[in-house]
Order: C-alpha cells, then sequence, then structure tokens
C-alpha cells in the first residue's frame, strides 16, 4: 500500500478571518511526517482543533509576508516553547522573515528552547530542499504585489507495486514483498528472480503544488506540470477578472485553465475573498469547467 | 438609568490557546465607547463571534508584551486597514510597543490607511489618560517577569440619580430631567428649584480594576481601592502558590485577599494556568471564602 501523502487544509480565507474561515494555512502529511504550508493567525488553534499531532512538524514554508500568511508564527513558535519543545525546527520563507520573527521575539521577550533554524529564499530563483530521503520540496517564484514563491511536494522515492499473481506464485513471504516493494529481488532454488517480474513498473512520486499568492500566470506551468494534486488560488469568481488582475490574484477560470495546462487532474481551491460568504458558488461555478474541482474547506483531507 | 458600563471577556487562558480558550482580551463598553485592554492571538475572530462593534474601539491598552497579551495585535490592526478604517486608533502600552508593532508592519508590508497613535507609558510610573469627559484611564505599576501595567477605568461624570417623586410633585419634562441628571436645576413660577431636590446626592463614579499579570503584590492596594469591579489574574489554585510565586502570577486565594483588602465586593478570576482543563474548581474553591467571585468566561458580560 503506498505511504500516506495528503493535505489537510486548515486555513482557507484570504485577507483576515470571516464567515468561520481562518487565513492560510495547510498541513502536509508524508506518512507520518507533516510540513505546515503557511501560517496566518490562529493557526495553532486550527492546529488543536483537528487535531493535528504539532510535535511531528519540523518544517514550516512560508510563501510571503503578507499577514495572512506569516501572523500565526509568533504564537505557535512560542507555544512550542511553553510546551517544551527540543527539537530543532526549520522555518523557510522569503529574504525578511529572519528579521520579521526574530523582531517578534526580541520585543516581546520569548524564549525558544529548541533550535529554530530560519531559512531565507530568493524568491525570483528556484530552489531544492531536501527534506529526506522520500520527500523533496521545490520552491518557486510568483508573481505577487511582494516577493511570493510557490511549493511543490514531490515524493522523491516511491514504491513499486506489487503484483498479487507473484505473490501467490512464489509463495513471497512479508519480509519479501517489504523488500519488493523497494525494488530487491527475491531467490527461488538458487535463482534469482528480477523485482520486474514481481511488480508493475515504478511510476513518477506522487506531488503536491501550493500557488497561494498569484496573478494569472502561466510562467508557473513549467514548475507545476504533471503534479498530482493543485492548490491554486481563486480570490474571486471570474466576474472580477479586473479586480483580481489588479490586485494581482486569480479567478476560478484561471486557476482551471492553469489546471488544465499543467495537465493535472485534481484541482483545490481558495483563499476566497471575504466578499462570498457561501462558497458553494465556486463549486457551482467551476465544476462544469472541471470535474477534478475540489473546494478548499477547513478540516478536510485530500489525498494527493 | 445609569449608563452602560460593562466588561466583556474575550480571552482568558494564560500562555496560549487551549481547552477551547483563548489567551487575554476584553473588551470595556462605557455608553456604547468601546475600550479593548490586552490583545492575544485571535483577538479579532472571539471580537466578530461576540458581535463586538469593532470600530467603537479606539483605545487599545496592553498591560505588558508577553505574546499571550499582544500577538493578535498584527492581525487586528491590518484588518481594521483592509476593512477601510478611517478613524484614529489609539494604542497604549510598555515601552517597546511601537517598536513591536512598528517592526511586524515594516516586515509584512502592512498598510494602515487611519492614523496609528501609539503611547508608550513607563510601568514603574502612574499614569492618567482622560478617554473623554466620562471616562479615565489609570495605568499602574504592577511586578511580573517584564515591565507590565495595570489598569484602572473610571467613570468620571456619574449621573445623578433622579427622585421619582420629584418627576411627579413638579411634572418635570424630559428635557428637564435630562439636565437635572447632570445637575441642573429648574423653574417654577419664578422660583429655582435646587438640583438637590429633585435628585439623590452623586455618588462615586463606578470603576474598573485589571490586574493581569502580576504577582500577589498588596502594593496594588492604593490603585485599585474600592473599585466597582475587579479582574484579578489566577493563575493557580492555591496548592501552587511557591509556582505562582516563581513565575510571578497569583493564586486564586491570594487574588481573593486583593480584593477584600481593597473593599471590592465583585471579583472576576481568569488568566487560568492551561493545567486546569475544568475551570468550574476556581469557583469551587474560592466562593465559600468570597461570595463576589465570578469565574472569568469567554462571551461572558460583566455589570461593573
Amino acid at each position: 500500500m503506498a505511504k500516506t501523502f495528503e493535505v489537510t487544509i486548515l486555513g482557507v480565507n484570504s485577507a483576515y478571518p470571516i464567515h468561520g474561515r481562518h487565513p492560510s494555512c495547510q498541513i502536509v502529511n508524508y506518512d507520518n511526517r507533516l510540513i505546515m504550508i503557511d501560517c496566518g493567525e490562529a493557526a495553532q488553534i486550527q492546529v488543536s482543533k483537528y487535531s493535528i499531532k504539532r510535535s511531528k512538524i519540523n518544517h514550516i514554508f512560508i510563501s510571503h509576508l503578507h499577514g495572512d500568511h506569516c501572523y500565526g508564527l509568533p504564537g505557535l513558535l512560542s507555544s512550542y516553547g511553553l510546551q517544551g519543545r527540543k527539537s530543532t525546527l526549520n522555518l523557510h520563507g522569503p529574504i525578511g522573515i529572519k528579521k520579521f520573527v526574530e523582531g517578534i521575539f526580541e520585543a516581546t521577550e520569548a524564549y525558544l528552547p529548541f533550535e529554530l533554524n530560519i531559512l531565507e529564499y530568493d524568491t525570483e530563483e528556484q530552489s531544492t530542499v531536501v527534506i529526506d530521503s522520500s520527500i523533496t520540496v521545490e520552491t518557486f517564484p510568483m508573481k505577487h504585489r511582494i516577493p511570493t514563491m510557490g511549493f511543490k511536494i514531490i515524493e522523491t522515492i516511491p514504491e513499486f507495486n506489487i503484483k498479487v499473481d507473484a505473490i501467490k506464485e512464489f509463495e513471497m513471504s512479508i519480509e519479501e514483498i517489504k523488500g519488493a516493494k523497494i525494488g530487491n529481488s527475491i531467490i527461488r532454488d538458487g535463482v534469482e528472480i528480477a523485482n520486474s517480474k514481481l511488480t508493475f513498473p515504478k511510476k513518477d512520486g506522487r506531488s503536491y503544488a501550493y500557488c497561494s499568492d498569484t496573478v494569472y500566470d502561466p510562467d508557473l506551468l513549467p514548475y507545476i506540470m504533471n503534479s498530482s494534486l493543485l492548490y491554486h488560488e481563486t480570490t474571486y469568481l471570474d466576474d472580477h477578472e479586473s479586480l483580481a488582475k489588479e490586485r494581482m490574484h486569480t479567478t476560478l477560470g484561471q486557476a482551471i485553465e492553469i489546471a488544465k495546462a499543467a495537465k493535472i487532474e485534481k484541482l483545490i481551491v481558495g483563499h476566497y475573498s471575504s466578499r462570498y460568504q457561501d462558497i458553494d458558488v465556486f463549486l457551482e461555478e467551476g465544476l462544469p469547467k472541471f470535474s477534478g474541482l475540489m473546494l478548499g474547506e477547513e478540516g478536510r483531507v485530500y489525498e494527493v
């Protein structure tokens, strides 16, 4: 069975909390290792509400330094300190995030009893962050009102899928099945049975692309091409295309165009403008155009 | 009828949000003019949840710069900006609050389309802030781990209470009643009827004292003496007296002692330690000692 690779959305509104929705925050879970993406105000409250194991979060990625993507950091980080966190926490963000965080902690005399490793990125460049042997995060430039980057979380060592027939034919043990999943062969009567006879060809690893906030931008396509799942901001419905352009956001129709052009089958939309009290309108307007459309909803879990 | 003077508690936990409780934040409502005291994370969410009219808040007082008393400021202030606030907002706090707020806004490129008037106080001194002709806030020194001040909100022009008999006897008009409430006399058959014949003697104005965070400290008494209502932190129950002293907090029994010594009849307790999932234990332990004890509870309104 494939390893867990899923996204839980904790905040899906733009600008400020309203209509019971919160500013941007998501948790990517790969095999019980958690990555937080963006950290709007009250992220730590949402983490508790949806029973996210905060001790499993070792990496936080911040797309840009607008408040609705980072004002939850001071509370989350200082609570980690008060709760006795010991392990290193890696905070990845645009140039300026170090000054933002350290300025707050200096002013409020917060003491962190763990190492906070702040890594700053030039958002104009593409970067690759190797989280561990099975997960890599690529950052890529996005166009917004301030320096902003998108993220692609990539499964780098996908497992082979075992052929059920092979298990029967060779009476494979549990250990042999585990071995075959990572590419091993087996021995029968002194003869090696190649892995290719036991498994299906290895597919590309699954991947999740996160694009928020951004103006409609086909330049993103090379970075997100063929992702298994895409989160793309849709601050507005299509009738506000000029407003979206002016404020460097995206409409629903534009996000669907991006998903189609990137050959992505599953699209989560979100970062809704506060003007939409009821977000079902996004589904009604978008689903006829793209059957893989899913509403971004807080507390909902999406498989990558 | 006396003017509205009440307190709504929006956050009552210490350190960080847990058990459905939020960090410190309160709203004092005097005759529909609102003052916020402390602004922990998610204060703006609590403001919405409990239908506080945020446009009526023109003054925010911050007791000290620990995160659980000020991490809600960036979100609240930037949301005011996004929502188009035009009127001046006065932010009162300890020395350092200007650097805290301005540092965040610089790092996150937040633009405020209204005047934010930041006033810094030496927490070692007593200060008097005249809000308007009917409300004054006194700040006073408290002893905590960092510079901290308490607040006393005082009704400076209480209205006279009209004698019902006088309304009948003199057939007073609505205008005359209004005038008598603020000290005017009336004329009958060319003769002046003194205000003292129309009203009861003017009592002292009502007052609300806020003491959080503080170690048990009888030096506070002169500042809060005879207040109508006291909020005093009780981070711990009595069995944690040594811990309270070490962390410069107060126990329930100590807060009751302070209330009694200050001749205050109504005491709200709060700033509960995260160790108390159920806060009813504070009522059970404290009520036998002090009948005017009230639990601080989020969303509850307390008359001053």
